[in-house]
């Protein structure tokens, strides 16, 4: 997958500090989410990035690929089950400081998160950006599509919109805490 | 991955008739999904065959991946969204007569769909076999695998614990009818 310079799925320059912070987003998504798992709170699972085979040969009858490409998600990269919701979301990080560039979501991706909150489930997006992560809800973020023409999303939207998931030890990024204040008030 | 020889996950040889029985299961359940997408009644997406990375290349700062195999799943093969309900399965197939070998489900699959249903989520098999396709509930597997030291299921207790999905032309397998007599008792 290729991204504008300016959004980055991963860091890739490594901050080697004792702390978690810096850790890249993608690895300390699916740290909480194993942390769930092991402790029976959540079954969230990354996807597979899908890739379209090429070439394929085979040795004892394995099959093995010899050439691949990746392909784009159609859908978003993490989804799984919370209290017997249906939770679907992805993990984007810009370097900008000041709007995310809606070039990261992919039409697809937005219908479906369209989708999602239409039939009932937990849609939203995981924002790191200006070294803060930002629980953005699928509503707040459809809604802005919807009423806008921008390509990005000014920080101030983002920051009103979002609640914050701070960063810690163990789990790493405890995003369910956010979802629990947005989707189960009351509960 | 690689199946016992009496295990298939799609026939080998495809049955060229002008109906759709024959077609292959996955292929007639992406293309029943597919058909519940456009219709807006579900969505449910089989989750890419994850792969083992050996090798890469780069061509334009694009990347290419150069040698790679096939890991097996953790989780079931399809997972989404229907009436606000988590839905998860897997699609099973096959030769034997007289009962089901359970070597074709890993162990960590088993525990997936115990954990689905003690989370709240749908969670189920379908399974054809004597070219019937049945729609076999987690609870009735699970309910097996605890009061069993067998390798298989005996074919009698999927019939007795299942719902028949009938192959039509379209949806080609309307397997959320057999969902709506399950989990939606009533509604």
């Amino acid at each position: 997958m290729q991204y504008p310079n300016n959004i980055k799925k991963t860091f890739t320059k490594l901050n080697v500090s004792h702390s978690n912070r810096g850790m890249n987003l993608e690895n300390a998504i699916n740290q909480t989410n194993d942390y769930y798992l092991r402790e029976d709170k959540a079954l969230i699972y990354k996807k597979p990035t899908p890739i379209g085979i090429a070439e394929v040969s085979y040795n004892n009858h394995k099959k093995i690929i010899e050439k691949a490409y990746f392909k784009e998600q159609s859908t978003l990269d993490y989804n799984g089950l919370y209290k017997g919701k249906y939770i679907d979301f992805d993990a984007k990080e810009t370097l900008n400081k000041t709007s995310f560039p809606l070039s990261n979501i992919h039409e697809h991706q937005t219908s479906h998160i369209r989708n999602v909150i239409k039939h009932g489930g937990i849609a939203f997006l995981i924002i790191r950006m200006n070294n803060i992560n930002y629980l953005f809800p699928g509503e707040a973020y459809i809604n802005y599509i919807d009423n806008n023409d921008r390509k990005s999303i000014e920080y101030k939207y983002i920051e009103e919109q979002s609640i914050i998931i701070k960063e810690a030890y163990q789990p790493v990024l405890d995003y369910l805490k956010a979802v629990d204040q947005i989707y189960f008030k009351g509960e």
